[in-house]
């Protein structure tokens, strides 16, 4: 034992071995399937050598996870956590431990997917639903959504919807002045480029003519608007109603639906979800009967699966714009699932009275500073008011701010004379005391006020109407019935924490722990969007490196992280090239080229930006047809903006003429736009801004690893070039810039940006590069375990994919009969998420296993696949019948499987273990395979009665 | 709206409102069921009024849970986490965050019970064999336990097994000099008692006669000793060899079975326990082949279910304490099973060739603070060491320690002119460049030291047997793995996060997130218990509140909270009552009246504190059976020493006679000790120092809301009256006592007192009363809904129980072959973990629904008792066959549900869902109703080969 290893030879491996799956005795395994003695090998022949970026990435030196954790203490450790009573759509809330533990901190609930596969998401589908019947209970309208991407974008959409559904040709949409600033900045922002005209108004006057109206209730001032009047003079213009609402407000204040409005858009953060220094939060959207085909985003709803239970699953998918492209209603795709969860969660366990309690908390701790104020001398704006006092100061304002700030209170400096202080769940007498003291309010005592004030709601707006009266929200109150429901309905589901999810362009990898625990650390979740920059240091310097590092990652000049989901980031993007083209007085430039095989985001976005679509052909290896591509530039010239290709492609290939489209594109006069969605085949192999990019998108919930959510969270970032990054969005609480903000929060979901720092920070360069090499051999080696059964519809140099590969079923179909949706479904059978299904070709599935699957879990997928192909022999040879056969009636219910009848023509061993490794922790699908046509001819979106569950 | 609810009418609903289940309506309802007007009329007839206390308890007002997470802040704020490379058993350590997050912070996880039902205990089950196999592997020795609760005292149960194992008669038991110094504590404290005498030997010279040695591997102060000429020895004179070894170190030195050890002792802390102040910790022993049936504590092994599946379960029993009472091989009860889990994840997930990297990194760092300490010119004592470096520094070691603590690095202060320097897992250069500038050694340059220096293992001892090569040890290296290995393990057993768990005397009660969240802070996880004590500060007035707040609840005059499991507890309070007599010259005072009714560790313990045993009857309603003790008072009155009963009786009544019990056994000179394991039935309403108790132990982990961890950790104060204050347990590291240490670390387990704290400090006086109230309200609505189905056995006034009742089955068994195991079984397939079996009247079941459980869930209990019942009813009639029903083949699994061939009598669906209920989210069992005996005949107590599971 005289072995002179040194301490360098004895550090503890790279954390990039415990997030890369394969170890290097499978990665060698791997390689030799494939036929290649290293990846260097592999890599040098499937990435084109044109795009290659050789130099190593300028990134620090990997830290291990304890370092990591010991730095991002130390960020944390340099923000301040005062009281915030500032207000403005974001308000201090208790995150219930229960749910933080066992849901926000637990990765069965935050690794999954967006429920597209309804039979293993019952789970969050059903947590979904009680989400759209908080909001559509305490808004009073038909039809609520599963969440949008926050306050500020949701009344964007509201505005497009109210133009969609407006019986009348103005351009007009009129927004209450009392409306929050953000709100106001991003209806700037999205109005422009659509020639919508924005009115600022207050409310009082005659109202113009207009397609729609937004009206902020409770006000940014704190003032309650009765806005009966302003909703029928709208509706006699053929308009529709916006009300921006607070959903704790309503739990008092009588509902928008009963006002007269056509929608309701606000935020949920309130309820329950951290703020996390601006995000991410869920907003809301209900709309009345008639609206809910016009709905953005998601929609839960009941349906029933083919024994006719019940059972949830995404409505009226066909208006969303990955169908719709360019038609579609809006470009959103990422919802934000796991607050929409957390805020649903949060009704659950207060459930209404309690609610209702927390509620007139708020409105009596308001109450009873008013009170302060007054009778210390102060004037108070607003006779009545839900959470927020508007105090009139001459003069003063900036002092008593700072005063406040002394005593550990930030407040909203609305001008030299006003200041707001805004009440909030965690608002404490203490806290009273110190924002009375701040405005040299003496010798008051609080229970006196107390006793002496008088509530302060408009009598005229009382809640009188019943909210959450279905069972959910009364069911769960003790901390016991809470956990057992959040563990009930997380063992419906399928996550990363199951088995693989191999979602072609998702790239469902790793979600490390180290990554994920300091998201819920004080000093990162407690912070409010519009903290005094001082008191943010620590957020300041950790978006200032990850901003950086992307950079350095992408090969561009300048990133903006603020949009928050990675549509936010495509339309930042385009907004940029809109912007840059106006600046160089082209603004008639409005052409946008997409490929016939891009994202429909891609081209709905487009849209969003102002711009026209104009389609370009893809030839038969699904790579973009040069020739087509040369004449749709010729057609358009004069007016081309731009370019937006995927890279790699949608095909999950690396196209070898990227550089040649860069340059004809250009040559012409138009930027380059690289979607980012397939970022995890480039990382530390080629950089889009070195090889003839202008901007591109990243999902930082894709490549850098912030965890799906159930379908959201998503973060967006844009990269841009240099001659772009004056046009990156700004905010107008935090400097403007040329371009108006795209998200609500300046630093969008700023929240969440740990995750992807600690990435970088523990993979570094090297890491990051291997990840990389690793989730392109694994995609190679699935194809070529799987092509003798199925075939891999493109491949680019040497038959090789890059991190994805199509399998193609169309033949299989045609002869058998068997559909992409029976293997699918099939898979739920063996315990598998299905891979992405039809897209971007129908009849195929896409397979991208990522650098984060071992070996054994690829096989173990592998032999699945190659199982089911066998099942397919034997519907076509005969065995199966046509019909009634495992893959068709898939997947079968342990239910189903344990009747006394058993009617099938195969036995229920095919049925539930056709491999025997399956009798260790079966997967159970809760439900059996779902009718969606059903549940879009019924539609319901909120908690269906109990008697719909009874046998 | 014009409401005046005032701030304090609005105030959130108490914590105690989440903790306990049924909410007002329920309470009423169930109140109505028993046939009280309201509780306290309840409680007036059931709890006896010469045991009432009818104060309010002195504790501060209740607490909401952010207050009481506020207040943890500050408290782990005043703790001060420096580098401690102190070692003495004791070593920073780093949690793998996904054994953190997914184990040690999941309730799936820490709210399991211990696995006396195996079936629905696999997956704890297998964690714990993959413990044992690390244990067996690292020792070479052929047996491993399912752990011990601290190395001190499993050094003790060492020495009591050499003792019960060897072939002399003597009663010398020869101790290491260089053992740690708290291992010597405790083993004085334990042999003194037992008339053992301890020899503490350099073990240089001729080995006195004895019946066993215990040698420190490597020793405290470093030395490495070669200790096969000291085996050889004490074969020669028929003693047993006991090594006290550090796990770490065996992965580089040669095994103490390869050296001569008949057993092995230690602690796995290192192995990814964070040091939390000195506990909860696991401790483990192995034994060579031969004393496995005189192991100590819980051992888990293979056998198979009714289908010949191998399956795990505790073998051999029946030499556990709870059956062999006085002759018991020893008190324990608890193991320490999270710890021991997460112990042996550390291994899964680092693998034999990541735990030896760590071994040699570790003494690399020891071995070039050695080389720079020698090169400075400080005088190194030891040649060869593996992590601890002695350095002689004639008069100048205190001032060394100071300097280092200026540092930020604690050293320990050997005696004036020694300091010792221990590495571990977080050690890094930066400490050893601390570490030597406190000795003033400067200009050194690390990297030559480490290119110069040599190893420092002896040659003769280095490991040359493998370990660890089974394939669990190989198979979950990335983190995804280890991630769904977790989670495949936890969805086999049945916690509280799924359903009630009944168990009778068990109190499985909830387990809050707030109180659960803060022990993983770093400041109260990240402690030494040697930490000098101005770094412990928060702890301090934690620990010195708790005890003042269990005092108060009990009545008692003074609390240790030392003892870290309740069998730990009754020693130390047998002790204190011991030394009282002694210190008043009674030292004849030995006999120990136990009821026959007491739970057999009361019996084990007695014998352990030198007692001798004489047992009471009882009548047969189940109480004491006062002539018989007053017989016994009689016959033994000289010698009579204490008298230990529980209250309420473990019978689950509130015996009437309990004052006249304390009177006549005062009246004697003896000394009763109530046993606090049913406190959950008293507090609030009675307490034991009050009513003629002298003495208690406590379960923290029943009445005051530790978790039960799956077996273990538990915290079992001991609580006096004045009197015996002096005698409570010391600590030679933090000033002596008259009694000494029963503990390892000073405080025990206080890296989890927390969670008591917090609970106390939320629940407050009324909260913690009213959970007594509601306990015993629970358990006689429970008691009335079954009693029409089950003879409920005992009951006592107005024919009420306590908190817990218990049924009887044994007329039911008589009649149709029916037993309790079949009873507990199919509960299973209902979902539900079994009640209490066989304790402690053979034949019945022992129900204790705890204040947590709210009123749906009693009733789904009760509703599957009474199908249970109707299954019975269909054997007795001869509906359901005798021997082929579902009640004698439960649990069935899916698998066996599946089945191509239905050879029963019954349905599949009588089978699987009796109660059309369980179609939702059933609890699937992962393997049949296990065969004890096959397994004891066939011991096998580590990882079997996998194709063990091959079919």
């Amino acid at each position: 034992m005289t072995d002179l290893s040194s301490l360098s030879e004895l550090a503890p491996p790279p954390f990039a071995t415990r997030h890369i799956g394969p170890d290097d005795a499978d990665q060698t395994r791997m390689l030799e399937a494939v036929g290649f003695a290293s990846v260097a090998d592999l890599v040098a022949v499937a990435v084109p050598e044109a795009i290659r970026s050789f130099a190593r990435l300028g990134l620090p030196p990997a830290a291990g996870e304890s370092e990591t954790l010991a730095e991002l203490r130390v960020l944390a450790g340099r923000n301040t956590l005062l009281t915030s009573m500032i207000g403005l759509g974001y308000h201090d809330t208790i995150t219930p431990g229960v749910i933080r533990r066992n849901l926000l901190e637990n990765p069965g609930w935050y690794t999954a997917y967006t429920p597209y596969q309804p039979e293993i998401s019952q789970g969050r589908l059903e947590a979904l639903i009680n989400f759209q019947t908080v909001v559509s209970d305490l808004t009073a309208l038909d039809v609520a959504g599963a969440s949008l991407l926050d306050e500020a974008t949701a009344a964007a959409e509201a505005m497009t919807l109210a133009r969609r559904a407006g019986r009348t040709p103005s351009k007009v949409f009129v927004v209450d002045a009392d409306a929050l600033p953000q709100t106001k900045a991003v209806l700037r922002t999205r109005a422009e480029p659509l020639g919508i005209e924005l009115v600022e108004s207050d409310l009082t006057g005659e109202l113009p003519d207009c397609f729609g109206v937004l009206v902020q209730y409770p006000g940014a001032s704190g003032r309650i608007r009765d806005f009966r009047a302003v909703a029928d003079a709208a509706h006699a213009r053929g308009a529709q109603v916006v009300a921006a609402a607070d959903l704790l407000a309503l739990t008092l204040l009588a509902a928008p639906g009963e006002l007269g409005a056509d929608i309701a858009i606000g935020s949920s953060q309130r309820f329950g979800v951290p703020l996390g220094f601006g995000g991410p939060h869920a907003a809301y959207m209900a709309v009345r009967d008639g609206l809910q085909r016009q709905l953005p985003g998601r929609l839960v709803g009941v349906s029933q699966d083919v024994e006719g239970r019940p059972a949830y699953r995404l409505a009226l998918q066909t208006r969303e714009q990955h169908i719709r492209r360019e038609k579609a209603t809006s470009n959103i795709c990422t919802a934000q699932v796991l607050l929409a969860v957390i805020a649903g969660m949060y009704a659950v366990y207060h459930g209404p009275e309690g609610l209702r309690r927390i509620g007139r908390r708020v409105h009596r701790h308001a109450v009873v500073l008013a009170e302060g104020l007054r009778q210390g001398g102060v004037e108070v704006v607003h006779d009545t008011f839900f959470d927020t006092v508007l105090a009139r100061v001459p003069g003063r304002a900036a002092e008593v701010v700072a005063a406040a700030r002394e005593n550990g209170v930030n407040l909203r400096l609305v001008d030299a004379d006003h200041v707001g202080v805004t009440c909030d769940e965690r608002t404490e007498v203490l806290h009273l005391e110190q924002v009375l003291a701040a405005f040299e309010v003496s010798g008051t005592v609080l229970a006196d006020l107390d006793a002496a004030a008088h509530d302060a709601l408009p009598g005229a707006l009382a809640r009188v109407s019943d909210y959450l009266t279905h069972p959910v929200f009364h069911s769960h109150r003790s901390e016991t019935a809470m956990l057992r429901y959040l563990r009930r309905l997380q063992d419906k589901d399928v996550a990363l924490d199951r088995s693989m999810i191999p979602l072609g362009s998702c790239t469902m990898k790793l979600n490390a722990t180290t990554e994920m625990e300091p998201i819920t650390w004080p000093e990162f979740a407690g912070l409010h969007p519009y903290a005094p920059e001082d008191q943010a240091a620590g957020y300041a310097e950790l978006v200032g490196e990850l901003e950086r590092w992307l950079a350095e990652v992408t090969g561009y000049d300048a990133v903006s992280i603020q949009p928050n989901a990675g549509s936010q980031g495509e339309f930042a993007g385009l907004l940029a090239i809109r912007a840059y083209h106006t600046a160089r007085g082209e603004s008639d430039r409005d052409v946008c080229l997409i490929p016939s095989s891009a994202h429909g985001t891609n081209a709905a976005s487009a849209v969003m930006a102002g711009m026209r679509v104009a389609v370009v052909a893809c030839d038969d290896n699904g790579n973009v047809d040069l020739d087509d591509l040369v004449a749709k530039i010729e057609k358009h010239r004069d007016r081309l903006a731009a370019i937006m290709v995927t890279y790699p492609s949608t095909h999950g290939v690396y196209e070898e003429t990227i550089v040649d489209v860069c340059e004809l594109v250009h040559e012409a006069g138009g930027q380059v736009y690289v979607d980012g969605a397939n970022l995890n085949a480039l990382v530390g192999l080629a950089r889009p801004g070195e090889f003839g990019a202008d901007v591109s998108h990243l999902n930082l919930h894709k490549t850098f690893c912030i965890p799906h959510g159930g379908g959201g969270p998503g973060v967006g970032p844009v990269a841009v070039r240099a001659h772009l990054a004056d046009y990156l969005p700004g905010h107008p609480l935090r400097g403007g810039s040329a371009v108006g903000p795209v998200s609500a929060a300046p630093y969008g979901s700023a929240g969440i940006l740990p995750i992807s720092w600690a990435y970088i920070r523990m993979m570094g360069a090297d890491g990051l590069k291997a990840a990389t090499e690793q989730a392109i051999l694994s995609a190679n080696y699935l194809a070529r375990r799987l092509a003798p059964h199925f075939p891999v519809l493109y491949t680019g140099r040497g038959g090789l994919v890059a991190h994805e590969c199509i399998i193609d079923l169309r033949q299989i179909t045609k002869e058998t009969g068997v559909t992409v949706d029976d293997v699918a479904k099939r898979l739920v059978d063996y315990g598998f998420h299905a891979p992405t299904m039809s897209f971007p070709v129908a009849g195929t599935l896409m397979i991208e296993p990522t650098e984060s699957e071992d070996l054994a879990e690829l096989d173990r997928f592998c032999e699945a696949m190659i199982a089911i192909r066998g099942e397919i022999e034997k519907v076509a040879s005969g065995a199966y019948d046509r019909v009634d056969n495992p893959l068709r009636n898939a997947p079968h219910t342990a239910g189903s499987l344990v009747a006394d009848e058993w009617g099938h023509p195969y036995t229920r061993t095919e049925a539930a273990y056709p491999l025997p490794s399956l009798r260790e922790g079966k997967y159970w699908s809760p439900v059996r395979r779902i009718d969606q046509a059903y549940g879009d001819r019924n539609l319901v979106c909120s908690c269906p009665p109990l008697e719909a569950y009874e046998d």
